[in-house]
């Protein structure tokens, strides 16, 4: 079966490749000539598919489509496309494309929505050059804290360099807010980044949460000793204490409704084959779409590394570095994409996203919601990332139909 | 309470200190000027104590002292001089160092013995500089294999020229065996280098064995992923099928008649927090007095690792390294010294030393045994190893002891 739109998103993202730093691979970080040049490209997307596009203050671009009528609020669809350093081609631009697509579509066929619809492409979500994520998206969003100002990256540049080589302006920053007055809500279409739609077996997954992300170290203190003469009843072994841990972080996780759990680092001093382990590190990475529930969790963690610190006579040092609430989808945008799912025959699931989104930015200014795109063995930021042409026909039909399903339901509703 | 030889004893240990390749630490390689300097201030008390003294192609000392009567059988008390890098003053010095307070006291005391006496000092056990163990030892013993022939170290030096610097001939070492015709046993003193006497509250214990040593790693491959994005039944995490393993390598020991056991190193891949880890390299360190229980807990071991791998759905490559055999105390030797200990007022201990010693080579030629004398928390192989005065006199009076009983128990047996 041949899907000429979704060859069409295919095609443009393989002609997004060309637009990298690097030479046969692609990275397109904040203040780059690829990252310039990529928007160039896609802001003639948006122009050939009948938007009127602007550029804001810190260089995203907003191509926006009227409603049939004066005074209708507005429906964003968003993603980015910058990338991490030897990225794939999906994660970002997809979201853009389809969006796009999607745009083509009603400017195609003349339909009327009793809504407009801003397709908005960010153009800093990874947080390549200057380190934190979203900026893009921040300052959309209004909560930009300030905290690249006077930063450099790697080469040197300076931030402000940088936005004005995305023909952006810092000083604009602050008033570049969208004014949710008239916000319908938002849509960030983008690749799962994980291995639950490719188990289920199906293209498109609607995202139930943003999880919340609490984040830390434990330091797990023994004496080392020498392995042949030191008798197991007079040891304090760091490591088999961290084991315990490990595979407790893991029990947690397995629990019905447990977090998602996962010790990811790991580091053994002084690490020698006939020596007793006397200090180990071990990371925590907790994450769970319902902020109590992770914090629940890691309290019973740390009540565990007291009790097994305190069984094995060791002391721990429990360094809690980071929480990041989680970020809910509007339950209205949520189950019309629930809809719009079964409406392209496609049997719906939810499933939540344990990684960031520029929806975290976004759902400080309007409700948002997230449809997820399988991806090939749930890889990303890798160049093996790969989403099947199939995979991408189901998603422009599945925002199709959102579109139609959301404009019967404003019109139901009376918002236009 | 005065104890002037023990007293005496440390004196000496303290004026090694001076022999040293690096002032302010103490380190005395195979070579180097610190360990002949060293070796000939041990002549000096060797003589000094009535002894004849040779030294034989690698460089070893042997003092000598006749029995009573021709033909009568030799006993060996020998332990090393040469040191680790930044080293302790006990580990090796101590042995030799009793051995000449209890030759000074039949000299001074004319005692006849039905058996001769020799003192040996060899001039590497540590094998810092050629890398193997034992060099003296091994050579003294015969079972020198020839590997150190056209080394270097670090500095260069080829092993030939060591041996000569040392006064020795490399082209002498196959004729340096100690004939074992009339040898009568072998009798090392050392420092535990670990805490169970200090944790029993005793000055010195009888060796039961050299523990025989396994050892090598388990490549646990797992499949790293995005810790957010893969839900726990999706993932394959190495680190959570290691710690199941760090955990039965204890478990394994601490069941009764166990071996001692130690996952001292483990590594794991990528090591980052946000990564579940990909693959996790673990070591593992099995030591037993019975070379049969060690293998079965190594075995054990590895179908534990097939079984956990198997569960959680991942492979391992296990990397069996090395096999040493345990040198078990000869029973006569063994049992005199336990009556030697009784005899010096102490409460008599066996137990097993799981780090090697220069007995493993002497086993090849004749009965060893071993007496263990108690060092401050177990500490070796640092600046801050530390024995009491109070232990060293321990120690010389069970050896005069020792060697009383051996003379009693040589004329009931009508050997000499």
């Amino acid at each position: 079966m041949i899907a000429p739109r979704a060859d069409a998103v295919r095609a443009r993202a393989h002609e997004l490749d060309a637009c990298t730093e690097t030479p046969g691979e692609i990275t397109r970080s904040y203040g780059s000539d690829a990252l310039v040049e990529a928007r160039e490209r896609v802001r003639g997307w948006l122009e050939q598919a009948g938007l009127e596009v602007r550029q804001d203050a810190v260089g995203n671009l907003v191509g926006r489509r009227e409603a049939d009528a004066p005074g209708s609020p507005t429906l964003v669809l968003a993603s980015h496309v910058d990338s991490v350093r030897n990225a794939g081609r999906w994660d970002g631009p997809l979201g853009v494309l389809v969006a796009i697509a999607a745009a083509q579509r009603l400017e195609d066929e003349g339909i009327a929505l009793p809504y407009a619809l801003e397709v908005v492409a960010f153009v800093d979500e990874e947080g390549l050059a200057y380190a934190a994520s979203y900026l893009g998206s921040r300052v959309w969003a209004g909560i930009w804290d300030g905290a690249e100002r006077g930063t450099h990256d790697r080469a040197g540049t300076p931030f402000e360099a940088a936005v004005r080589r995305m023909g952006g302006d810092v000083d604009g920053f602050a008033e570049a807010r969208r004014d949710p007055a008239d916000l319908l809500g938002y849509l960030e279409l983008h690749i799962e980044q994980g291995p639950v739609l490719e188990d289920e077996g199906l293209p498109v997954g609607v995202v139930t949460a943003i999880a919340g992300q609490s984040r830390g170290f434990v330091d797990v203190l023994g004496v080392a000793g020498h392995a042949g003469n030191t008798p197991m009843r007079l040891r304090r072994d760091a490591l088999a204490a961290a084991a315990e841990l490990v595979l407790a972080v893991e029990q947690l996780a397995l629990e019905p409704d447990g977090p998602t759990a996962t010790v990811g680092k790991l580091e053994v001093s002084p690490n020698v084959g006939n020596v007793i382990p006397g200090v180990v590190t071990l990371s925590y990475d907790v994450r769970h779409q319902d902020d109590a529930a992770k914090d629940a969790a890691v309290e019973r963690l740390r009540v565990i590394a007291e009790e097994v610190c305190a069984r094995r006579g060791l002391t721990h040092v429990w360094r809690h570095l980071q929480d990041h609430p989680a970020t809910p989808m509007a339950p209205r945008l949520r189950a019309l994409l629930v809809a719009a799912v079964e409406q392209a025959g496609i049997r719906p699931v939810e499933l939540p996203s344990g990684a960031g989104h520029d929806a975290v930015s976004a759902a400080h200014l309007t409700d948002v919601s997230m449809l997820f795109v399988r991806c090939r063995g749930g890889v990303s930021h890798h160049p093996d990332e790969h989403v099947d042409e199939a995979d991408v026909d189901a998603a422009v039909r599945v925002v199709d139909a959102f579109l139609d399903l959301l404009a019967d339901d404003v019109r139901a509703r009376g918002e236009a």
